[in-house]
């Protein structure tokens, strides 16, 4: 088959591609990040990329729909619609690459003994002769068992099929991978001991390539979830695995292949064969965690919204279709609720909220914001989790200006007077705001009095204008942005907000009095996840996001959820410490609640607030 | 899709039949047992059929070959090539039937108390609620736990991926099955509980469908085993399976349907449905047990003849490709050595010559006659096993006028002076002799002092000539076959005979000098298979292949090897047993046997008796 070179500038990164794969395909067999939501359509338009040089397909319809002919002829396609038909040199601009600083794959980098589940062991065994006919699998058990003193019995099916071949031609030697009583995995010795951890968030898939004999993490990467064709929040994804079962099998398949990319790009990092890697460890939400196995979801979108599976569950990689040593397990670790999976349980873990030794003192809120919010109040002994229907705000989901945290978004704002000043992501020039800066200019507003407690929007500033009867706040002109659509917030924004913020603040409020404890009395509030470690925790308490509580009670952890999967992943102790977490977790469902509406309406009040003499202070 | 009704005469089964089905296909899913060994490719010309009324396909090369155009205006067609077109009704003549007394599904009946590895419960549970929260797999291994008092702790993949939907459309109300701490599958309440036993045999596949609750055989079934068409012996098979791995695969598929089919004939018969066998237990020779399994077989072909895998194995049943409950274990007996397999286990097991509790007193020797004898010898405590490569003269295979024991074959012969009498299964023309029939011939030639003692034809006989230069004793004449060709048995018969013997002779021999033991201690012989089964005990004890016993010393078992699977399929004593059995055994490698040539050229003279005054007499 025929195969071009591509080059991709400026990441540098060069290979071998087969004819009849598209620009995105080779970009992506390569490791070079391309965002694609549209599951390669031509629909979302984030895949642009130039070509350079040599020659490609011609134009498709989607194509001359968003570029002029000038780029046209520029070389400017879409990576998803264009086929090389020569050696190519491309060029991918930043804003098509899926930001490197904010694919959450580094977080808290806990070191643990490792007491991983798989042990392997170099095992020589005596050629069989007329005068010693045991079988290949006897031959191997007696031999490990006896050499190791171990108490192995069973093989699984896969080594067993390949036994016989792999014993003659590695000259009876190899390395036997063992779990439990059972063989795993048989390779040539030495070979290396690896495991993959992933946590399969909802809009980024993050894999962590570790050494299960010293828990070293080898390589660790991100990338977009390609489920994010079928709807970018869970219920969308969930609802077309209720009408089909086909698309649910799709779901299955695409979440599969993502962690297959991530394991061979993993081990391509680091020189090591897939069939090298003995054990997985995945976390998820409960829905992502159900579409990957293959598990039904309607219950999940119907009250009382139960999981089909909540204890922790360990599959033969071949059962899932991950493409490592097919005899290996996957340890999902367990889920608490229908809306509190199986990645809050891996935060709690990482986080050592939950101390496995004793009890902490204190009072100990741990937050994972996104579209869907699970808060966990850890108190002594106890632990009680609700989950709060936060709505995709914070991600850039129905805000007028709003955007994922990539290249040009609005990150950090200050209202200063008339002034408004901003930071974008890597200083581009900016393109719309994402959470962290969405969440400042509410705060800012706020502050400045421009909106008011109940989040109403007054005519007090020269930035605020009306368009199509809304009124909204110029962040930056249509003139500072060369006649572009002026970048806003709007009245209606600021309502979205602010049902997001009080879904929060409803959650920590219905914790506090579950436990009969007052806001002042905790004592550290750890936030995880992609956007909770981006906000400006002062701006979440002027809105009233979170409590009103010295900013050094706050710990931002990054990706906690997938240092949990790393910590489940090399040991044992972890993993049982999991189980045990998500066994004592009192989950309470907030709808039932008492008073949970009129909690609720209390907390979508923004604030209590305003700046005196330029600085903030508590009104009461 | 179009749908034909077949109507199969004179068996009397109608049915349905998908349009683009083979009359051969079609008979095979109404269960009507057409004889086939080139794997539907017209080559064998086994499945000849009528049509009597109805459309069908036009002729083929291979059936204008086959037949005359006086049958083929007549309506004889080859089952493999024909197409209906209509509804069609056909007759199907014996010849073409695999004849029922032959499929050796029967054997010994014995009882044991049922001890299955599965138990069956009903479970109630509470529906979810906002007060009861607890996941769908939660709730229902702590409600089974409860109400059986069961320590269950895992749910097999596949129930669990049906559990959330299947317990809503039950309304809370199941029957689980549990096999050690897992659920294995989840029925209707109530639903049957049934096991299935196979005994994969070279030539036949036999099934027994039982119920698991009292150990009562359902329904029996033989077909022919569909890798036939590959040869008819063990060793032809592994060479295809080890030049090509795609040809492995295909061997495998072949051995998995042929499961398959029985199991769905087996559930028809008995209206039952598949997903109700909650647990397999299959038994074979060693190669046919690798075959099914998909395990190398390249190290059974070379010495020392190793078996990748000697013992049991549990396999779910969806890694095999069974269509069984997925979540259910197949279970495979214990392979002895390379070619002593789990059907010899099975057989020990099944005979009792090895009880579990005590020891026997005297001597006891166990044959399972076929391409290749199995025998045991079982002395106090200890077994001793041999493999004899004994041909497949007893299958009718390598001998002039042999065929299979089917319609129209001599079973049975005696000659008298010039008379000769014969009787054929069915009582049918006689078309050649099946081993049983050859077995007999050989005797009485010899007695009749028509052969001598190392095997030469003599000529002093009316029925002895000379055709291509060997002579050949006349059974059948040309005359009597309306000028057909006679059926003799030749010079070449008689070797391929007294090799056989002598292999079988020599393996009996080596046992007994393991054992320090003589002939006249042996107390019983129990002779088991097909073959085996049908023998003139005397006949074999003539030309000196079975030992010179009281003829009430023989018990000629059946299908000994299905009864084992069957009794370790209801009981896990039964099972555990086989285990015990299989590893008590010593092998014995004939070839590496002391003096083994010498024993076998003494093994190969056909005996020690003659016919005196009308009497078999020992001449010593």
């Amino acid at each position: 088959m025929t195969a071009y070179t591509i080059d991709f500038e400026p990441v540098g990164r060069r290979g071998q591609c087969q004819d009849g794969k598209s620009l995105l395909d080779c970009a992506r067999q390569l490791g070079v990040d391309i965002v694609s939501l549209c599951a390669a359509r031509g629909t979302c338009h984030a895949c642009k990329v130039k070509v350079l040089a040599g020659a490609v397909s011609e134009t498709t319809a989607s194509e001359r729909e968003v570029f002029s002919s000038q780029e046209l002829a520029g070389g400017w396609r879409l990576a998803c619609q264009t086929y090389p038909t020569s050696d190519v040199r491309v060029s991918v601009p930043a804003e098509s690459m899926t930001t490197p600083q904010r694919t959450q794959v580094e977080g808290l980098e806990i070191t643990v003994r490792p007491e991983p589940p798989v042990h392997a062991y170099q095992v020589k065994l005596p050629a069989p002769s007329l005068s010693d006919l045991r079988s290949d699998s006897e031959r191997l058990l007696e031999t490990l068992n006896q050499q190791h003193q171990l108490h192995c019995s069973t093989i699984d099916i896969d080594v067993l099929r390949q036994l016989s071949p792999q014993l003659r031609s590695w000259k009876w030697q190899c390395q036997v991978t063992v779990r439990d009583d059972e063989v795993v995995a048989l390779n040539p010795w030495p070979s290396r001991q690896l495991g993959l951890a992933i946590d399969l968030g909802t809009t980024k898939v993050a894999g962590y390539l570790a050494s299960l004999s010293d828990g070293q993490t080898l390589a660790a990467q991100g990338i977009m979830n390609p489920q994010i064709s079928y709807g970018e929040d869970i219920i969308s994804r969930i609802t077309h695995a209720i009408d089909s079962p086909i698309e649910g099998k799709r779901l299955q398949r695409l979440a599969i292949e993502s962690i297959n990319q991530l394991a061979t790009d993993l081990c391509a990092r680091v020189d090591a064969r897939a069939d090298e890697i003995t054990e997985a460890v995945v976390v998820g939400n409960t829905a992502m965690h159900h579409l990957l196995v293959g598990l039904p979801v309607a219950q999940l979108a119907h009250s009382p919204f139960v999981p089909a599976v909540s204890q922790a569950v360990d599959i033969k990689a071949r059962d899932l279709g991950l493409h490592i040593t097919p005899g290996a397990y996957t340890h999902l670790l367990p889920n608490i609720a229908g809306f509190v999976g199986a990645d809050h349980v891996a935060m709690l873990l990482a986080t050592g909220v939950w101390p496995a030794e004793g009890v902490a003192e204190g009072v100990v809120v741990a937050i994972d914001i996104g579209t869907n919010t699970e808060v966990s109040l850890i108190d002594g002994g106890k632990i009680t989790t609700v989950s709060c229907a936060s709505g995709p705000a914070f991600e850039g989901g129905h805000i007028k200006d709003g955007m994922r945290a990539a290249h040009g978004a609005i990150e950090r704002l200050q209202i200063a007077g008339a002034d408004i000043q901003y930071q974008t992501i890597e200083g581009a020039p900016p393109v719309g705001l994402c959470g962290s800066g969405i969440l400042d200019a509410i705060a800012q507003l706020y502050l400045a009095e421009i909106i008011d407690d109940g989040g109403r929007m007054k005519d007090n500033h020269p930035h605020i204008r009306t368009r199509k009867k809304q009124r909204e706040f110029v962040l930056v002109s249509e003139e500072e942005r060369d006649g572009q659509p002026a970048i806003t917030i709007t009245q209606p924004d600021i309502r979205e907000l602010q049902l997001a913020k009080a879904a929060i603040r409803t959650g920590i409020q219905v914790l506090l009095e579950a436990n009969q404890r007052t806001e002042e009395e905790i004592e550290q509030v750890v936030i995880a996840g992609a956007f909770g470690s981006y906000i400006d925790v002062d701006s979440a308490i002027t809105i009233g996001m979170l409590p009103s509580l010295p900013l050094d009670r706050f710990r931002q952890v990054g990706n906690a959820a997938g240092m949990g999967a790393k910590l489940a992943l090399i040991s044992c102790r972890k993993r049982a410490e999991a189980q045990a977490v998500a066994s004592r977790v009192n989950y309470i469902e907030l709808a039932s609640a008492p008073d949970f509406m009129h909690t609720f309406i209390q907390a979508s009040s923004l604030g209590r607030y305003r700046m005196v003499h330029g600085k903030r202070k508590e009104i009461s």
